[in-house]
This record gives C-alpha cells, sequence and structure tokens, in this order.
C-alpha cells in the first residue's frame, strides 16, 4: 500500500483542486440551482477514470450517476454519494462566499464541502490512485452518485428498483463520517429515518391591519397552538400513537455507545451553548441522540419579518418541521398519525409531505463493519468511534435495505464541518486521510 | 360655500396629482427609507400655501413638519398627519408596484395613500380652496405633519411637550375615517393604545443540523412555548393582570356602538374568511371590536424559511407581536406584567419594546364631534357611523391628551383600502369628498 499512498500524498493539490470544482459548482436540488451542470461535472470525472457510466433517472427528478469500474477479484464495493447541497442561507453569517470553495488556514470552506462534495471526491482519488499505481482497483467498483439526497431522495425507490442488477455489491461504502474533537474517526453502522413535512394556515386573502385582530382569525396563533400540541416543554412528542414502534438499543448497542467519547464541554463550548436539552450530560445524552426519534421546527414563517415593525394581522403562517425516526418506525405511518392529530383540533391546518426515509443499521459483526474499524485504526492511529446509528439520516434503507447490502458509513468531516450551516468546512488533512481509509478498506476488504 | 366646493371640483386633477407626487416619494418610516425626501416634499407644499413653516425635532428621530396658517377668527384647528407608510412586503401580492401611484378605475394604489398621505393632502387642499377663493380660512391653521407614527411616535411626547405653546388649539382633526360598505363616512373619538414588542430567542452562535435536536435546544420551540403561555385558544390573554385596568364601556357608548351597521356578510367576503374569531357575529362582533384589547402575532420568524426543505436546528427565532390597548391600560405597566410573565418560565427569551402609545377618547357631547356630525351629514347626505373609539391606535394621547384638545378623525378611506396592507387605495370620489367636509368643518367650528 505505499505506493498508494505515496501517490495519494504526491497528488494532494491535484486532489484538492479538482474539490474545489466541484464545489464552486452550485447545486442545491431544493431550489433547482445547477442540477444538470453538476451532474455533467460528476460523470466527467468518473469518465476520466475510464468508468463505465450512465445516468439512472425516472421520469422526473435529478439524474442519479452511475459509474462501474471492474477491479481485480469478484467482490465489488458500491459507494454511495451525492452532489446535491443545503441552501446556502443564512449568508451574512458565511465568513467566505459559500461557492467560493475558499482555502483558508488548511480547510476549505463551501457549502457542501462535508455534505456531501469532499467523500465523494475522496472516493475517486482512491480509486485513481489504484488506476495509475497498480492499473486495477482490488475489488469491482460501482459509484453510485444522486441528487435528491437533501430534499430526501424521492426517486431513489424507484432507481433501485428499476436498476437492482446495475446496484447489488457486497457491501456498501455510506457518504460520510466524522472525527470527533480528539482526531478519533467516526464510522456509522446506520441512519435514522426521516419525515419532513410543512404545516400551513391560511385563514385569508390578504394581511390586514392588526388592529382587527379582535374579531379577525390570526393564522400565527393557530400554527402557534398547533405546534404546541406536537411536543411538550419535556420534549415528549404528544402525536397519539408516535413512540409505539420504537425498538430500543440492544444491550451491545448499548455497550459500544458506551465507549463512545464524552466530549460535552467541547460540543457545548463550539456551539456556545450552557446546557444540552433537559440538563442531559454524558452517556445519557449520547444514549438519547442515537435512541430517540424527534420532533423539530426547522423554520416558521408568519407576517412581517422585516427590520422594525409593522403591524399587521398575517393571513398565513408555515411551518417546516422534521421527524427524525428509530427503528421501526416508519414514516407513511408517522405522517398518517400526525394527520389524525391535527385533524382534531386543527382541522384548517394543511400538511404538505416534503420528504421521508426509514431508519436502516448494518450488524456489529458484519464483515464490512470490521474491516472498516480494523482499516481506521492502521490509517488514523487512534481507536475509532463506532456508532451503531448515526443520530442523522440517509436513504440507507432504500439502497441497501431494498438491495440486502451491508453499509458502513466513513468520511472526510470532523466535529466542526458544520454541516447544512454557515461556514461548512473541511480540513484537508482529512481529507487525505480519509482517501487513505479508503484506499485501505477496497484493499482490505478484496483479500 | 359653493364658491368653495366649486374650486374643489374644478382642481380635482391638480388635487390628485399632488397626492399622486407625494404617494410616489417613498416614506418608510422603520426601514428610514426616503424620509427626509417625504419630509422636505411635506414642507414645500405648506410654503406653496403661504403658511409659517418649521420643523420640530428632538436630537434623533425623524422630523415632524409644522405649519400654521392664519385665519379670520380666534378659534383654532390643529390638523394632525404623518407622512410616513408601513413597509409595502409582500410585494408580489401587489397589483401595481407600491410606490407608482397607479390610478385605475378611479382608485388611487399605494402604500400610504390611504393611511395617511390622502388625508394629508385632503386637509392642504381644503385650506387652498379657502385661500384662493375667499383670500383666508374662516380659521386660524395648524398643520402638524410627523414622521414616525408607523413606528410608534417614539419622540412625539417630547415634541409636544417642547412646543406645546406652537400646538394649542381649540379641536383638532385626527388623521383618517373610513366609510362603511354602504359608503356612509365613519367618525371616531377615539383610539386604542398600543405596546409593540419582539421576542427573541437565541440558544446558540449558529444554526446546526437538524440531526442534532435529540439534545440540543431549539429556540424555536422555545417561542412557541412561550407564545403558547400569552394566549389560550379561546383569545383569553393570560398575561397576570392583563385586564385589571380595563374600563367598560358606558352606557351611552354601547348605545351609540349599537347604531353602528352591521356588515358581517361583507367583511367575510372581502377577507375571504368563513366565520369571524371566536365565532362572534353582528352587535357582539362590533362590541369586542370597540372594547377588547387585543394580543396579536404580526411576525414569525426561525430558521429556514425558502422553497423546498432544509434539516437545520435553527439558531434563534423572533416574534412580533401587538398588544391594542383599551382605557385605562397602560403601555408601560403592559410591558412590565409581559417581562414578569415571561421571566418565570422563559428567562431565555430578550423583549425588545418597539413602540407604545396609551388609548384616548373625546366625548360624544364635544363641540367638535358635534360639528363632523353635522357637516358629514351635509356633504354625504348620509347618517355617518360614530365611533366612541376605533379598533385602530394612533399617538392621539401624545398630543391631544397632552394639550387637552378634544379630537375628531374623519378622512378620505373606505372598507377596502386595505391599510397596512397589499393593494392599499382610495377611491377619487372619496378623495373629494373628503376635501369638501374638512372644508366645512371649517366654516363651522368657525361660526
Amino acid at each position: 500500500m505505499q505506493n498508494i499512498f505515496a501517490y495519494i500524498d504526491e497528488n494532494k493539490d491535484k486532489f484538492v483542486e479538482k474539490l474545489q470544482k466541484l464545489c464552486r459548482q452550485k447545486s442545491i436540488s431544493t431550489q433547482n440551482a445547477g442540477m444538470r451542470e453538476t451532474g455533467e461535472l460528476v460523470k466527467s470525472f468518473l469518465l476520466e477514470l475510464g468508468a463505465e457510466v450512465k445516468y439512472l433517472q425516472v421520469d422526473e427528478g435529478f439524474p442519479a450517476i452511475y459509474g462501474r469500474i471492474k477491479g481485480k477479484g469478484s467482490k465489488t464495493i458500491l459507494f454511495y454519494n451525492h452532489y446535491d447541497v443545503q441552501p446556502p442561507e443564512p449568508l451574512p453569517e458565511w465568513d467566505y462566499e459559500p461557492f467560493s470553495a475558499s482555502l483558508v488556514d488548511g480547510k476549505l470552506y463551501a457549502r457542501g464541502v462535508s455534505d456531501n462534495k469532499g467523500d465523494l471526491i475522496a472516493r475517486l482519488s482512491a480509486v485513481e490512485a489504484f488506476l495509475k499505481v497498480v492499473g486495477t482497483p482490488p475489488v469491482n467498483i460501482i459509484f453510485f452518485v444522486e441528487g435528491e439526497e437533501e430534499i430526501g431522495s424521492p426517486n431513489l425507490d424507484k432507481i433501485v428498483q428499476e436498476n437492482s442488477n446495475l446496484l447489488n455489491a457486497d457491501c456498501c461504502i455510506w457518504e460520510s463520517g466524522e472525527k470527533n474533537f480528539e482526531g478519533r474517526p467516526g464510522i456509522y453502522l446506520g441512519v435514522k429515518g426521516i419525515l419532513y413535512v410543512e404545516l400551513e394556515v391560511k385563514e385569508m386573502m390578504r394581511d390586514v391591519h392588526s388592529s382587527r385582530a379582535t374579531t379577525i382569525p390570526n393564522p400565527a396563533w393557530k400554527l402557534t397552538w398547533a405546534l404546541n400540541s406536537l411536543k411538550n416543554r419535556q420534549e415528549r412528542i404528544l402525536i397519539d400513537g408516535f413512540y409505539e414502534n420504537v425498538v430500543p438499543l440492544t444491550e451491545e448497542e448499548k455497550k459500544v455507545i458506551k465507549s463512545i467519547p464524552l466530549e460535552d464541554e467541547r460540543i457545548k463550548k463550539s456551539l456556545g451553548i450552557k446546557n444540552f436539552l433537559l440538563g442531559l450530560k454524558r452517556e445519557k445524552r449520547i444514549l438519547r441522540d442515537l435512541s430517540e426519534p424527534t420532533c423539530t421546527i426547522c423554520g416558521l414563517r408568519a407576517g412581517y419579518t422585516g427590520p422594525g415593525s409593522k403591524t399587521v394581522l398575517p393571513h398565513e403562517a408555515t411551518a417546516k418541521i422534521d421527524f427524525r425516526l428509530v427503528p421501526e418506525q416508519e414514516p407513511d405511518d408517522i405522517l398518517k398519525k400526525l394527520e389524525n392529530h391535527l385533524k382534531k383540533e386543527f382541522p384548517e391546518i394543511q400538511i404538505h409531505k416534503l420528504g421521508e426515509a426509514k431508519p436502516f443499521k448494518t450488524p456489529l459483526d458484519a464483515e464490512i463493519s470490521r474491516i472498516a474499524i480494523e482499516s481506521a485504526r492502521e490509517i488514523y492511529d487512534l481507536e475509532p468511534v463506532i456508532y451503531p446509528t448515526s443520530k442523522g439520516t440517509g436513504p440507507m434503507y432504500n439502497l441497501c435495505g431494498r438491495l440486502n447490502i451491508p453499509c458502513v458509513s466513513v468520511g472526510v468531516d470532523y466535529a466542526e464541518s458544520n454541516p447544512h450551516a454557515p461556514n461548512e468546512n473541511i480540513r484537508i488533512t482529512d481529507f487525505i486521510e480519509g482517501i487513505k481509509h479508503i484506499a485501505l478498506i477496497m484493499k482490505n476488504f478484496a483479500e
């Protein structure tokens, strides 16, 4: 592997430039901004590696790029990544323009660099190293790069169903990991599910003067009362039956979770918060992160939100809400329960579903779990941190659950990468180590 | 008066053009947009009439324009108006550009045309008619045109205190009235008070990924719970002591209110609503409008509010709230009660006061009340609708309460003028009748 690692070190600048090129290409799926152009760019990167490339697509939606590269053995690794990113707002809170891909003090700042363009380029680079140094990768490689992850992968199920023969593999490497504050790499063996909805209340045709509030209904109040009915101040979600399908963690999972380092003070300092929710600390905090479902207000909007005052009675109000789901909560079932809950007391509230995904987990003792962990020990010279599930979500079920492929998630980001937030960034040293980790996984999985 | 009315009819186009000129001049006080330019324009209009003009101003804030024109008798009428307007948002809901002052089908559309530029030009035009036709107005005239009404007149108290000798008068004509759906002119003898605050919750330094919602506090939830604690679904305001100083209406006021025409169906149709708040109808609805204080969410903002979904945990959340107050509720006292209420359970919520005004009323039997009513009967040939108070607010107390001047409010707007809302407009015929009404009040008050 020394030749491979040397090639990676020697070509560091080239890999970083390729990543900058990808980050400078805007690709905001929720706004349909730059999607086609980014798809073409990813395709060109795969063609440069000599991959057999095609667009997998259903009638609607952004293309997923499929690339296959023949390797030495009979085994196949599937790399899952996505080229779409979250909107960059709030813009004033960025220190660098979000699509400038600015390189400052060894960090690359860009919307999407941590989630998930850095990992995609790392994997392309690892494959390139084998191709250039030894001519062939040690395993067959499939790249699957979708463009709809940030909007809940609405077409992934269909794409996977229609192309299951193309996508089959012996294991899957999922999109990202995260180094903790001590620099220990994270390895994730599962994801939570999600249901993302927008609640909308519209009471009248237009805003009116707020002096009329004595007798004209206010949708902002109705939304407030409806939201209040969803979760109480003790953080208990009040939707009837919300928790009924939750499967508790196994004892072994709890044991692994107990070995996750406690970084309470560093996390609090990094976010500028005094306490965690409900005053939770240490093991209890981590256990909650990895076992509890959530109900989160991601956005609220009604009436006048500019500077100063405006005495207006708004005619509509909206809230964006996500529910993170744990095994065996099903998004469709939760949606039905939410509908039942609201229609009783707030029949005027409309629910728009904006995204969903089921939870998924790979066992601790699967071959790819073991190899990812051992390879990480070798590359990082630190004990990796193993998460039986992530607190985040991805469409892992739709790909790996459907095709029955064990899956682990490793990546190039770190504790202060700020995914989905201003000043998203990765460290270049992590990026290079991440390329080497992927290369070693390929070699070890082949043996 | 026939010569005066003829002059008004003959110069209709000129008056409308003057109004368009004023409406095309943006003057959004809450955003400090175009304020100086508009002040100069109002000053120039007063100078054209030969008024003795000066700026009344305290250290900060936008200038109030003072103009005095000597009349025949010893009596003095004070005209109160304001040249500032509300922000025009939401822009997509306007049929005409808000500062284009478009004249369409006998209506003039512009932000501020109903509140309150139309009335200002109507009064200037009525005075001009006397000056041009008979050389002098029948009473001494004082114009007082402030630029901070839409932001709660923060400097009016000081201006009035420092210039009480300049502002003293025998009566005051307040800024606006409103024709109802039948065309009957409204005459208002009072205003509600107001307290406008912004509630702000900031939990951390930046937005984070919503997967962290298991253990990171969410300011949008805290705001939701705090708002919920302010008012219940039965519209009862829950702040301790909120209602304790409320003085009920007198029997005579209730009698006058009972004569206010019931236009329930027309109002509902105009707003596109099915029912009034709490299912109120007819007399009960009107009684509530004119007697109850309110607590209104004017604006809500947190996290991502753009199209589609973004899985973000917002780091701050804000709500803009106005309280409309009735005699003898005091804004400072209500603010103290709000602070006490929130600090118990939501100490992290910051309260920013953005505006305030006390309620004020003039008796039904005051001389100017009687004259305004009789003059309206003559001009409009319809019985005016008398409101012992408006459901709206203005700084009437700060001017007329402080100086002990009886005050009535009449104007050129109508039931669908949409003040503070998109497509604000007045009808040109109402504008011309309003000029004549002011002229007749001047003549009748002189006698």
